[in-house]
């Protein structure tokens, strides 16, 4: 039986290059991609990602899960976070979703393995580790163990950036063409993004390193 | 901050003996129930989780997943098994839902951490062990290493069943007065038990190992 890819696609940067990156290195494969709804106030990024799976002809599937409690990510009362202080050493983010990498692997495994052999692959990185504890490398490994024994198939975790920086990854990207013009970031759900929300802080610092501008249009017209 | 537990109470015997034992072995603890919908057959389960938990008067909780595809338990088009052979050693039942069990513990996961401090607790046993890749040690021991690294709060996983026998926790269970006769199992979901799918012929000789009687009408009046 063919092995398939299953990409979890979020709409943003990282998980944009994944699905440039399996291409890459699976030519000729089946590739889908999910995106998961789980009550995020920028659920625009489903429209982005539609877009970029469409970019890349791969099959796309939206899935809504039930709104996830706990985030300011989800929960109206929560402001999200604007200084650039948000993300500390030893302390998760209030942009932190409550188990939602382990959740979304789950789901996307229970999707999988209904159809036969295959890997999931996950676009964590480096950056995310402060803040964040579902994407540590020892996170990714625990999860692709219980997928591995938990499944029919004994389907396969991929997360090859969970050690890179940001900016290696938009390096790669922009090496291979990724459609960055058609991604959204913005946790605020904004177009143009607000540029100073977390991920819209993150996304500007990876793209100055990199040297390459930005194709998404900011707020503040910088 | 005070520690919470977490049932996934399904309302079949297994996970009804879990909430006798959560509060036997922590009492004056808050605890509270979970029970999953997934497009299964036999939802009328659920009626006998409100049931249970009123019983015991703890909180609980209804949360409606996707539906999970692959499997006789939510497959209109694919018959249950009634023949008593559909598992065999080696191989995953029909009645086997993919990743089913990663999918209730991350959800669990994800409602939990958005709270506090807490214990998950699962009622999975040795004799589902055949047929059933997300029953074994193997897999609830990474599922808990995935919970524990990937949560805010470092969420613990138990499954104090997982090496016992069915006869064994419903021993336990009626030395306990566990409430049998409120709980549901028949993978048809009918009332009376029809007595032949996989899970009513597992009950009845669970009831029979131990020489209790089933407080559970069956179809066959037997």
């Amino acid at each position: 039986m063919l092995r398939q890819h299953h990409i979890l696609l979020s709409g943003g940067s990282d998980s944009t290059t994944l699905v440039a990156w399996v291409q890459h290195h699976h030519p000729g494969d089946e590739v889908s991609a999910v995106t998961f709804l789980y009550g995020q106030k920028h659920a625009v990024e489903l429209e982005a990602a539609r877009a970029v799976a469409a970019h890349y002809g791969v099959r796309h599937r939206e899935v809504e899960l039930p709104r996830i409690e706990g985030s300011a990510l989800t929960d109206v009362d929560s402001p999200l976070p604007e200084d650039g202080t948000s993300r500390k050493e030893g302390e998760v983010a209030p942009t932190y979703v409550p188990a939602r990498n382990l959740l979304f692997i789950a789901s996307l495994a229970s999707l999988a393995d209904a159809v036969g052999p295959g890997t999931l692959w996950l676009g964590v990185h480096q950056d995310d580790r402060t803040g964040y504890p579902d994407c540590s490398p020892g996170f990714v490994e625990a999860a692709g163990e219980a997928v591995r024994q938990g499944t029919e198939y004994g389907l396969d975790v991929q997360a090859p950036f969970v050690t890179w920086p940001k900016s290696e990854i938009l390096r790669w990207g922009c090496e291979h063409q990724a459609p960055y013009h058609l991604t959204h970031s913005c946790y605020k759900g904004l177009r143009p993004a607000c540029g100073v929300c977390d991920t819209c802080r993150t996304r500007r610092e990876a793209f100055a390193a990199v040297g390459v501008e930005d194709p998404v249009p900011y707020a503040d017209g910088v």
